[in-house]
């Protein structure tokens, strides 16, 4: 392992996409090798910036990350965008799948996109994707962004392994604004409304006010310097705004640096990813044993249907396991 | 236990003070014993209105109870007071210890006031809680309200026990608006603006409609009609709005249960604390083996400082506990 971390230590774009498909497989004995790899990876010591990202289908996140994307590598910086597909779960399919998606950014050598990858189970995809975010970071990308859609747990996910967490929503008139799920505006550091422009630029303003005065509600965070969150206006498609966005997040990471938010938040993430990681692993032994699963599957028909008290349930399926 | 049970469910009081202190025992050989009588209960079939509350201190959070609870009596219903409280996992001290802060209500006959468990772990305490009101349901009380303080999980928890979760908030003015916690707006059904009398009328109002705009702003829910979650004002001094605030609850769950969200609701609650307890108890597994916890301790440590990968950590924990 250590000849492929050193080859993607060094910006072999082939080892890189080895090196993620390696975190990504499915097979059992991949998976030593994927841990001493991302052991190996460690020590280049490099931090990019990982930028989270949600937003519904049509809020324009791919021409979003495609002027992002480009706008900083016109900055000379080294951009990836991986992505956590909830609906890859069911249907196998994976958003930026399709790179031309995104044509002018993945033609772009100081730029790489990897689609979501696919699997059984959501936990199960968000550790790969953390793990790939990991390669790219040693592989000395300035910037990673993490895409994923609103929905389900997804946007928690990619908030765990983000240092910032953008939001990015389309501008609405009156009735049509129930468009965030509840629960983002607790983990958005920034909200940006696109559309900015022509039409929608009226729109866009009043929809930003009221996503101000929404985050002005809410309780200030240690984590967060003076007038963050805040939600500001962009148009990918005039590419406006880009600028002030990028600033913004530059003004956010650096604060939380000096501060030491920013190394506290990787420091939690990672304790926080281990004791999942313990839990998955203690759950994988009951799903192992036939006994502890038929147990389960009958006391939770007997507690949904009232019939029962979870810790009675609970107390006779670990017995089942014993 | 069946005798016990039957006392309860024949309104006795002192049985039902007694019953609940069996669930909330720490003696591991009275959980035999309160699941049993939890099962007995079970068959009474009675259900209650379970009412979730949360404020932050100074909100007036007994003021309204009493209004609120004694409201409740003069229309001839029964009322259960519960509590968790979040600092009683420190201080061993409990909310609602004082019964003098709820003094007209206490004195009812048809109310009943329980402080909040202390326990070391606000897991635990949520379990007893939860445990509680079900004793109290099976007791004939119409309506359980479970009090919290808007502190680190507590809300949730409290959340994930009742039928409607109701936010109570004080009026402010500009800049002292950053009073509600991150996610609560997530599950809030009812946000009451309390002190909407006298000087702090004007700013109830204001509050009130920045809240309800607010809630405009996320996406509506399945399990919520029209116009909710809606945010009311109330002033519990002046027990003015506490009608039309009962309207509301009364409204919301009748719809809820004509369109089966009530059942399904409790029925995903009971799998949730099921899911829950079941992992609970396979953590107390690892915390009962030294080798696992002296691996977890020095895990922890390697990955907080980013040594190691947490789900390298994680396998190294699972096999010390092999």
């Amino acid at each position: 392992m250590t000849e492929l971390a050193q080859k993607i230590i060094a910006g072999d774009r082939r080892a890189l996409a080895r090196g993620i498909t390696l975190v990504e497989s499915q097979r059992a004995d991949h998976r030593q090798d994927a841990l001493a790899l991302l052991d190996a990876l460690r020590t280049s010591g490099r931090e990019a910036l990982r930028i989270g990202l949600s937003g519904t289908p049509g809020v324009g996140k791919s021409t979003f990350i495609e002027a992002f994307g480009t706008f900083l590598t016109d900055q000379g910086l080294k951009v990836a965008v991986l992505a956590i597909d909830p609906s890859s779960t069911r249907s196998g399919g994976s958003i930026l799948g399709d790179k031309t998606r995104m044509e002018q950014l993945s033609r772009n050598p100081n730029a790489f996109i990897r689609p979501s990858p696919s699997n059984t189970q959501l936990g199960g995809v968000a550790r790969r994707t953390r793990e790939a975010v990991a390669v790219c970071e040693a592989a000395g990308f300035d910037v990673v962004l993490i895409e994923t859609v609103g929905v389900g747990q997804s946007e928690t996910m990619v908030a765990s392994m983000s240092d910032i967490f953008t939001l990015l929503i389309a501008p609405a008139g009156g009735d049509e604004l129930q468009g965030v799920k509840r629960g983002i505006m607790e983990i958005a550091d920034l909200i940006l409304v696109n559309k900015a422009d022509g039409e929608l630029k009226a729109a866009a303003t009043r929809t930003c006010g009221d996503y101000a005065g929404a985050l002005r509600l809410l309780r200030k965070r240690p984590q967060d310097p003076d007038l963050f969150p805040k939600a500001m206006m962009v148009s990918a498609t005039e590419q406006d705004g880009l600028d002030a966005a990028w600033a913004a997040m530059v003004e956010l990471s650096e604060w939380r640096k000096a501060e030491g938010h920013w190394q506290k938040n990787r420091a939690d993430q990672a304790v926080h990813w281990f004791e999942e990681a313990v839990k998955i692993g203690l759950m994988a032994r009951l799903e192992a044993s036939d006994a502890a699963q038929d147990a389960k599957r009958a006391e939770t028909d007997a507690v949904s249907s009232g019939t029962t008290s979870p810790d009675a349930a609970a107390a006779r399926v670990l017995d089942a396991l014993k």
